[in-house]
């Protein structure tokens, strides 16, 4: 799927909104639980309620490792349900060696299907570049996390350049590949960085996790990084997964969406 | 398995060398392909050929991962195949929000019982202590990596301290574990390095990836790695796995490894 695509679903849906499927074995309702496949009934009455209130969907791969063989078999029939003008994302932060990212990325690319994957940037060009080297599939590269552990590595700052780290990622690795190619990772929950990270890319679409329980501010988040294809997805799961623990949780989800779905319409008329 | 036991394995087999368990299907051995598991043939081949040279394990999670359900349980299959008194690692290098990183410890220290796992220290401190809650366990923490790519951001001196970012990375983590149940892993590519982040950490583990196929110096890292208890796994996969490409694969394995043992056993005697 390309931008224009993507844009052309963010303008048809009005949202950019990403559910993350992070499926909780401790927090599904109970009546779930005894279903033959527990985690695919769940995403499935996921999909079914809020597929018209979003434009991706992003798994956490986690969820359905902690599960062993029978995760994966989940992870594979959800992917099959989605429907197919729906962006889907692996949130695997994964990165590695080059010989070893080529495998990961064809685990997330051909096994799965998935559109982008997730990918963690600290071992540098040639961790990144095999995900890259899959023509119609996109990297999402991790700059700026919503995270507290943020602060911890990602704000250090540049001896030779006064930047910080995650603006030497997002300025080296926009060499690496082009917006039609690579996302970034920018957490809602220090709004006001949403701006400089913006000047700093563009054109790059920004997968933005952290608003719902995490407390990030949406509207911030929309006014300084929206861009004229829009340019973000913003990534939702507990607060929309969780909604309602009981029988009726596929309706509360839908709501959930819905609503802030609506809100997103507000500022696409808004910041657009 | 705490630092006396694998300390007391180093003695008894002389040596510190971590084989890495990444069977590449386009690598195996052509009559191994034909079996009904050819990825778990092919490892327990390499560990009855290689168990009494080596102290650990490192299954590196792409090729399993590559494979689908199947690759999974190829894992946990060789996982209780590998001799009980060597120690395991996963080479993930997994490193996610701490609900997530929660779940991938899970899977890694309970679902197969590893005895560690390799984290990226991207997202910060929330996203490695939940690897640390395992009692136990061990976090093998990315520091200073051996692919050209280390350069990208590792190597960025932070203005404040001017210490770069591998450094600081160790510095903070220090404070986050003992050295009882973290260690870091530190490339053999730059082989001069080793002798300062040894004064960084005197008394953690160092896991060294880039001997072998990556071209770095055994001498050099045990020269200037070495602490009283060794601090060192040095590990290799490639030039031990694909000693051969036919039916004498084991044989050629068991050879390869023991010639590096044999190797190590001269740098104890000389370094320790």
């Amino acid at each position: 799927m390309d931008s224009h695509q993507l844009f052309g679903q963010i303008q048809s849906k009005t949202s950019y909104l990403c559910i993350g499927l992070d499926p909780d074995p401790e927090k599904l309702p109970v009546h779930v639980l005894s279903l033959d496949d527990p985690i695919f009934e769940f995403n499935k009455q996921i999909i079914d309620a809020t597929h018209r209130h979003c434009i991706a969907y992003k798994p956490n791969i986690a969820f359905y490792e902690a599960l062993g063989p029978r995760g994966w078999e989940s992870l594979q029939k959800t992917l099959d349900y989605i429907p197919k003008e729906i962006f889907t994302i692996a949130d695997a932060k994964r990165g590695d060696i080059g010989n070893t990212s080529a495998l990961y990325a064809k685990t997330f690319f051909q096994y799965f299907n998935f559109d982008a994957i997730t990918v963690a940037p600290y071992m540098g060009e040639d961790s990144v570049r095999p995900f890259l080297d899959h023509a119609g599939k996109w990297v999402v590269l991790l700059a700026h996390t919503s995270n507290p552990g943020s602060a911890d590595f990602q704000s250090l700052e540049s001896k030779q350049t006064g930047r910080k780290l995650y603006e030497e990622v997002i300025i080296k690795a926009r060499a690496w590949g082009t917006a039609e190619e690579l996302m970034f990772v920018v957490g809602a929950t220090q709004a006001e960085k949403v701006a400089s990270i913006r000047a700093l890319a563009p054109d790059h679409f920004f997968l933005v996790p952290g608003i719902g329980a995490q407390g990030g501010d949406l509207e911030q988040v929309s006014r300084h990084g929206m861009n004229a294809q829009c340019g973000l997805m913003v990534s939702s799961s507990r607060a929309i997964l969780y909604a309602s623990a009981e029988k009726d949780f596929g309706e509360a989800a839908g709501k959930e969406a819905r609503k802030v779905q609506q809100e997103m319409a507000g500022y696409l008329d808004r910041y657009l």
